[in-house]
């Protein structure tokens, strides 16, 4: 079993970098903050003997040498970065936990064939920089460095400029490493374990995901003395959008969800009729073919939304990805390992995506999660308990360890 | 007659202040730009031989003295501050409409029985800090000076610490003036006149308005992982809100217009639920009947709307005032300047609120409109000619010089 104490005197440590307004975080990616949290890192990585390596989008492999060096580690880790409004444990929980093993494997003097490696993925959020889990979906093949890199956050600083400021844009080519197996531990973001009572979840699926980041011009104008006929109101439209997002998830629900988080008003005046508005639209389902039919009903939907109030749009795709099933070794080794620790497990889908998600294009991989208080997560009143966190910490390990063989 | 090219080139002169993106303005109340509009006034004051007070609003006041200094002064003048995206006329064409009127007095040597009081009244927009016609409001002791003060813009700053900053927080204190009488000249803002090819509008009557500030508050949580049933979203509230607002104003509309053009959303990320949204409802009517039946059934409305998504509210009028019937010997005299000149006159109801709304409550007041290109206005495409622009300032000179008694 690992130290549950010192994993959770390391969350707590972590949580002092980048605090928030009410208790949890605001550390999003390639600020100072996220490097400072990357800094405190790393001298834990150094003091467990750790070779740290950085790629080129700035993601963290901290190596633990296997007693055959040649042959490919096994990773396990998360991502630091949380949202303008997170918790303390979505995503740090993974790379701490990842950390955790390494210190546990240090203090029991047990060695693995495979070499093992803690990583920190660069912008899994997507909250300052679209899309979400970029640096994994780099390393994965499926999103395309140099455009990421020129990506803008809403003062219209670059990805790449920014990740070089911070001091974190390392060398190494991204996706150039052989990964034997990937393990991810992340706090669940749902309700179903905590109201099940249940320890453990063993991740079989994840939703798949669109963004749509839509557009709409209409025409700024008095809001006293234009008629209402004679209105082009781009936030009326941007209203409408926002209602016929959440009946089309009402109408798929639960195998589906749907909302607009973000939304930006121009010239944002009381007084004036909303010229334009940008806000991005987030769909998801486990089901392929229920993704599409919503993206297919959406995109119809503001034709006609837009035709009635004469205003333009343009939409455009900011992040998507397919809905995943993970690597039956991989589950079955988490599965196990929960089994043989005696926590009670169930299968579950994540709704969430997860840097693990692109990984398991590339290497066999899976998850592992432990409830959270309420199912509540982007909030900074994101809470577990010390007791869940070791549960999902100790079944990490045991299915790393074993994957990575003594 | 005025002289239109010089009035017509003052115009240009103030609007390369400023200067907007798309042609218009963005001179803001209490600026730094505000500051040196107001400069640029003031040496246009100071060059025509008037004498400028300021009072503790930084309202200015720029007196021709009377050949009988002991009778209370004519008032004629508007507001130089402008919307985010602000056209070159709304406003600016009362103040130097009424600076062209003593200009011409000076050049045909003509003397009046009362003095003439050039005004620039300051944060007529209210987009910046609401609410609208603040310093008027002041001055006719509708709003308190002490509070209005303490009004914050988005980055928190205070009105009254920025008054003092730009260096125009003058000394007198507010409303002590005695009015003879108040003229404002304006550009319509709305379709009529251009629509009737009409050169005037006499001002009869003005909307009155409400502005509700509404607060959401619902619960952060994740776009993903949170199910339909659980989520309690702060911005498919405001989606709700804002269809009402215009549902509402469709079944009054022509007597009434509805619209939301002021949105907050937090954190604004393309992955949380909103937890909180504040927003601005902007509904008028020239009926008080119709704007508290709509104010009812908008709160009525909220109720509703938040019972249902379990969240809570909280709605604060951050600005009214009720319709205004404009004096009937102001609004005579404007008509038969009209008359007497030959230019095409109708009535017209204001569909914006001006600085005179407020004034004609402490004194006789009334307006002159002429029209502006489509009707379009708090955009910087806002247009007027050259022509419009003398007729109107044309009839201004002959109201305020017969009230001034030559
Ligand atoms: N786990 C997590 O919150 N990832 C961010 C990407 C997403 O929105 O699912
Ligand atoms: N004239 C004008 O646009 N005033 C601003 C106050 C209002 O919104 O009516």
């Amino acid at each position: 079993r690992i130290n549950s104490d010192r994993l959770w005197d390391s969350l707590m440590e972590m949580a002092k970098i980048g605090p928030g307004i009410a208790g949890g975080n605001n550390r999003q990616t390639v600020t100072d903050e996220d490097g400072e949290g990357r800094h405190l890192f790393k001298r834990w990585c150094d003091a467990a003997g750790l070779e740290m390596g950085v790629d080129e989008m700035g993601t963290m492999f901290a190596r633990r040498e296997g007693t055959d060096p040649s042959l490919p580690p096994v990773y396990v880790g998360s991502h630091l970065d949380t949202q303008p409004t997170g918790g303390k444990y979505d995503g740090v929980l993974g790379v701490l936990g990842g950390l955790e093993i390494v210190r546990s494997l240090n203090d029991l003097d047990i060695k693995t064939k495979h070499p093992i490696v803690v990583t920190n993925w660069t912008n899994e959020e997507g909250a300052r920089f679209a899309p979400a889990m970029m640096a994994s979906g780099v390393f994965a093949g499926v999103l395309d460095q140099a455009d990421v890199y020129e990506h803008t956050d809403k003062n219209g600083k670059k990805f790449g400029e920014e990740l070089e400021r911070i001091g974190w844009k390392g060398t190494e080519k991204v996706g150039d490493r052989k990964i034997h197996a990937f393990f991810e531990l992340h706090i669940e973001q749902g309700p179903i374990l905590e109201d099940e009572d249940i320890d453990i979840g063993v991740v079989t699926h994840g939703q798949g995901l669109k963004w749509l980041q839509v557009t709409l011009a209409g025409k700024e104008a008095h809001t006293g003395s234009t008629p209402m006929p004679k209105r082009r109101n781009a936030g009326l439209g941007m209203a409408r959008v926002i209602e016929l997002v959440h009946e089309i998830a009402m109408d798929y629900q639960p195998d589906a969800v749907g909302a607009v988080g973000h939304m930006e008003v121009y010239p944002n005046s009381r007084n004036i009729i909303a010229g334009r508005t940008v806000f991005t639209i987030d769909i998801r389902s486990p089901e392929k073919e229920v993704l599409d039919a919503m993206d297919g009903r959406i995109r119809e939907g503001i034709d006609t939304i837009c035709d009635a109030l004469d205003i333009q749009y343009k939409i455009e795709q900011v992040g998507a990805f397919d809905p995943v099933t993970f690597d039956k070794g991989c589950v079955k080794a988490i599965r196990d390992a929960a089994e043989r620790l005696g926590y009670t497990h169930r299968n579950i889908v994540s709704g969430a995506g997860h840097d693990a998600c692109w990984i398991n294009r590339v290497a066999p991989t899976a998850m592992v999660m432990c409830p959270c208080v309420d199912g509540l997560s982007h909030n900074e009143a994101e809470e577990i308990t010390k007791e869940w966190a070791a549960a999902g910490a100790d079944v990490l390990f045991h299915a790393v360890v074993e994957t990575a063989v003594i």
